[in-house]
């Protein structure tokens, strides 16, 4: 059964009483599985109950599946009596004997179950999803949190980067893995194979990390374009038609899309270490290239503007303009001239003042900035009319930004973001920045500290 | 460096006060390098960073050595306050939330910088290297005890057995690994490549575990020869000059070695299952092939026959053949043939019950006896004179074991070695174990568990 | 440049004098490299120089193209004298001596050259594809025959099937291998990836045979359904939504598609081997699998039939049946639930007839009907509307054939073929070409020989 | 069966009547098999009587052997009558069809026999040990040279150099592939495991060319030193417990081995362009090294200088020299160190003159220096007491010798040698020569060729 039809099991509607019954009684089975698993006879036939266990849960209707997911909370989770009592011992006497002890009673069974599910064929894979699933659920059973905490803690351990391979993706790789590409990209659709080809070309590279337990599956990818010069928009990038182009004679490369492909693996970060390796592996095949550059969307723009309205009606002086600003719903205002010539001034300051300036429990608003501003880019540049796709007019105003990675200065710049929350970012973006009506707006006296962000 | 290096470097003598002012500050700064791999700056720059920390540890002299795992004692365990303050919250109200809040508190920092050492190429096996490391040095630093148990934590996640790929080692191996297995084979000495080419021929087969991350280092391997019948020896299986049988004609599979490689694995099992697997593979490429037996030593026989000696002097009728068991000092008493002819009915029943009836907390003394009976295994038959090696005489007094591995009975054999220490044995090695002089002598009345645990 | 491009160049039009002259001066300059390549110069620099001059062949203009061809006819083929001279000499003393030595004489320097060329990258790929350029253009230049002799030759040598493997080619095969057969199936159209996708399911087989340089570019492959029972007609097995079936439960094994990849090949023949190497390998991965069947179209019908058509009038007693064969014009006809019913008897007499008794010197007419009967398997049985498909009906009115192999009779089959043309056929068929109007017609006093061929 | 044990059966002695006619028998048997093949059944089923006609031939008796190899000289070569009638409509019309059909009937129908062989699994091996001990045996029997012919003319096509590949050897390399280094090394031997394993550590590198179809067995080998400076002996670089040295800072590459492994393959030479791929090789990782030189045996010279024996009592004025010279025939001479020290300016001008001056049809008498001038190496350097092994005192008097690769001027030297015969040579190594007793006496008034020759 494929995830998405997992996810739709675990929602579907109402049930006849005698279904629930036989769903329970197959949940009840199953847990019975899971506790043989642990038990010593799991001990000895480890791989065959675990085949059994596994496909005994896979195989649930959706209404045993609440149920599993309750006894797993209920049967597998520690006694609070014992941790209660190591907790004392400890107290008692804070020795390295003691720490083991309590260190084992905080553990849930569950840890253990999961891990001997580990040893079915495919039980990585179904784990992952598994985690997904309670995920999903999580709303409206908030005490499935426990399972979460499990395999999350699980997976931090068997996703360890030490593990991972980054592996290129081209022409030549398996029509397995390139199918989960078109599936998985979020950045920008790829709408079939031809669009897929076109982004596996000379000027082109993909790369991506795998483990080796899902050898198959992608846990995130990452495409890049070789160019010269750092590109200003994304529709050329992405066009199937254009010319391939000598990459010899790049001298910047693009990264124009990161899509992570697990849900189940939400929180386990491969990002920030992908970027890195890429530079570096590309740094080897093309010594000529000097910069590395991403092209990224805004997507929390248009909504943060939304937000700001009534600020805006107060710091920009001209109602046309607030007019004009107010025409962005609709979803065609790029292509009359000049109504999108007029705001371009306007909207190029809001944004990087969003960027720049906007905070959120004192992090930047925009959560494609947090990303590379965490990973220690740089913000270089703003382009305008840079995506005039639909997804990227409504979430970003067209904008795209170029986040740069200087490795030489990624450790520098990643502390003072994560220490001074501080944004490095080009003398031409600070710029547009501080000429923002609202920026002005908060620079008048007494008001520092706004101007003074912007260094 | 080599891992028996290492060793020594621990366990080196005299050092000057310069040496060792200059060792502890290299121990100190090796140890900043892994606060900053924890640090933030471990988020951005990790790999770097535990590449420059592993390198530093891996070159510290002998006596900074201690320094560092002192201090990885002392800067990277839980801090007591926390630990119990959380386990306050948590006696106050047992909620999931305060469960997942005390596991994380009593997780020592060190578990994270492992796993962020493992980033560094290499850094799985240095990290197996650092256990076993610290395991050999425990009796002087009982409290490097707490390295020990987050290593053996990390590695039992890591080396989930569905992780562990399991591969035939033959002539087409690369050499680097059938090194390997030259250096670690610890059942019968392998003395060079033409003995390791005779273990691989077509009448034999090898099996390894490998883990992604150490592609060069089998974790366990065993070796099998194809036979028709039970061997009974395990000489003419050695011999380098025997001539290779026809694999397709046997009908017996004898698992005449099985060794773990990794000393820093200790503890976390993979035999059984190796056994098991193998059985399986096996199963498919010879359908001809019912019975699938080791030839195991009886390791623990002689050390234990000594500890029993006043016992036997009361229990042996004739003080010739008492004469005759201390002869076996003689380090070439079996090829006396007469002494050797008198003992044999002996010696077969002393083994017999050492096997079926002498127990160490509940449990057979043998260690072998424990591995196999605990994996599910039957006790088939003992054989005379079966290793007449140096190491066979002196430990076993020659005799060899057939544990016979039935996958069907497997499982019942284990639950009742594990529940009732129940050891299952051939009607032979029973009757054998009966007419020992020591379970006459024990079998008198009001002395029936002894007699009765023969079943 | 693609290959299709170059056969382009080849036949386009006017060209100036002048562009003439220059590509007659690059024709003349590549031929001036061949000769070094040929000279001591290529013994030493072999490589290097085969790469410049297979360069400057491939990036001939048009015009020059011819004069390249023309003068590897002149400059490299054998010197008549010498060729003379070495016959006379064997004439006067038939010696081993001098009969390698004529051998050597006839031998054009062009393999040679050819085998040379061969050492640079791609040599062996350019190399196919010349033979096609020089095929396509044979007609128009048929002194070029000399070219295509030498290049079979070594094909003849190079592509021996001892030095070719078989692939399976599944989902997991790279992308590059299977665009390749989107873009080569020449049976069955494959209108794209998801077409593809679902022939290459568990209930399909698809197997290639690669040659060791040329691991990117298949030389033929076959395609197979795993059905229960013999398939009747293709639609079904084509569509792409059909649901796809457990193979473990298949009894037979259909073969719908057989390519040849290689236009440069031509003449070189693997289809035998493919399908028997095929059989084989499937019979080992299921047992229950127990007909090995084509189904196959039978292409040249529709052009014989026209070719009888007077016979047919006189023939067939019915006008109105006549009528009906002439309605085939009508890419409709059969929709025409009547009509089609009413020709049904006739068609698959004829059909029968066609493939069991029409001839073309002593073989059978159709060249699908010769293939398989030459690898010796039986015509089994017809099937009715079989191929709807537009080409299907233009070319075999609709009727498939199933050619059976039964490993154990095809040598005897293949024999009675090529000693006396004889068509191993079901009684079935007999049956309906016996009643064929025109086997009644041939079959009356002193036309003994066609009834008797069927029997 | 090895090959060797096939070599000894042919030349096994007397053969009792009963088991000739046995063998004979058998050796007919197989000729019908390989007629079989050729026939239209081998058409059908080719592989398997391929498989069939193999073993039969295989395991032929030797005397059988003899009867098999006549058979395919006297029932698989041409018809006479037919090549005559060929070349004769040849000669009346030198017609392409004409010379495509006298192609036809010159060429065994054995080609076509091996051709089809070669299907056989092993097959292409099975024909490389064919031509092997047909060569052992054509002394003994001269008629089967056609046979050579046959299988050297397949040979010169199916191993084209493009169709090899180049793989580096380390210890990473199978133990089946390592072990055919042990065996076959034929310019230093190699004694066992730890001396391969010194042979293929970080400061040495093996490269060797394999063909498809025969992946474990290396067609040639090539062993180098990455040393600082270049080598002037042998034994360094042998010694099995030298240190490891740092490979990244070489400055020269050593090559002090070329072995051929495959007798079979007798006159196809892959030794040239082998040496030059792993100069590109070699030149891409280490961008450092700048001197490609052997070092070399000079194995003609002793056998030479004793050739020379008059001459040089007519050349050298000293009749202890004379003595010294003489003294050669104890192998120990060199150890004495005055002896030694007086002999050293006298046989190191002899082995310059052996060298650059002495020829046989031509061409340098050595057959190492005409390999490496042949491929265009240049001679640069004389080392005194470089191979002091046996072998290396008993051919090459203990001298060695530096060729040096530059492909820059490789062409060059290639042509200068074989066009002119010239030697391309080190100023050092010319003075020596010109100052040799022989070359003075040879230069004498109207003798001016040699002296020339020394340019």
């Amino acid at each position: 059964m494929s995830e998405a039809g997992f996810i739709k099991r675990l929602f579907r509607s109402v049930v006849s009483p005698g279904a629930r019954a036989r769903a329970d009684r197959r949940a009840r089975n199953a847990v019975l599985l899971c506790q043989a698993l642990l038990s010593e006879r799991g001990e000895v036939s480890g791989a065959a109950l675990a085949r059994e266990a596994l496909s005994a849960y896979r195989e649930l209707p959706e209404p045993g599946l609440a149920t599993f997911f309750d006894l797993l909370v209920s049967e597998f989770s520690p006694d609070p009596q014992r941790v209660i009592a190591a907790s004392e011992a400890y107290r008692a006497n804070p020795s390295p004997d003691h720490l083991i002890h309590l260190q084992r009673e905080v553990e849930p069974p569950r840890q253990e179950l999961f891990r001997r599910f580990n040893m079915a064929p495919g039980g990585t894979a179904a784990l992952v999803a598994m985690r997904w699933h309670v995920l999903e659920a999580l709303k409206s059973h908030p005490d499935w949190m426990v399972i979460d905490a499990d395999l999350a803690h699980l997976f931090g351990s068997w996703f360890n980067r030490g593990f991972l391979t980054l592996q290129r993706i081209d022409w030549r790789t398996s029509a397995i893995v390139l199918e989960k590409l078109i599936q998985h990209e979020a950045v920008h659709e790829i709408t079939g194979w031809k669009d897929l080809h076109r982004r596996l070309e000379a000027d082109r590279r993909c790369f991506a990390f795998f483990h080796p337990a899902l050898l198959e599956d992608p846990l995130i990818f990452i495409e890049v374009a070789l160019t010269r010069g750092i590109s200003a928009s994304v529709q050329p990038l992405l066009d199937v038609s254009s010319p391939v182009a000598n990459p010899a004679q790049a001298d910047s490369a693009i990264f124009y899309s990161i899509t992570n492909c697990q849900e189940g693996l939400r929180g386990i970060s491969f990002g920030n270490l992908l970027i890195k390796q890429v530079v570096q592996e590309l740094g080897r095949e093309f010594p000529r290239v000097k910069t590395y550059a991403t092209l990224s969307p805004v997507p929390g723009f248009r909504a943060w503007l939304k937000s700001m309205e009534e600020q805006l009606v107060g710091a920009v002086d001209s109602p046309a303009l607030i007019g004009e600003l107010r025409g962005l719903q609709d979803a065609e205002w790029f292509r009359r001239g000049g109504a999108s010539e007029r705001l371009r001034p306007l909207l190029m300051q809001l944004c990087a003042y969003y960027l720049l300036v906007a905070r959120q429990e004192g992090l930047p608003v925009d959560p494609v900035a947090r990303f590379h501003l965490g990973n220690g880019a740089r913000l270089e540049r703003l382009n305008w009319l840079a995506d005039t796709s639909e997804q990227g007019m409504r979430r970003s105003a067209g904008l795209m930004v170029n986040y740069v990675y200087h490795l030489s200065e990624v450790e520098n710049n990643h502390e003072a973001f994560v220490r001074e929350h501080r944004v490095v970012a080009s003398y031409g973006l600070k710029k547009l920045a501080r000429k923002c009506p609202l920026a002005r707006r908060a620079a008048r006296p007494g008001k520092k500290r706004v101007a003074s962000s912007i260094q």
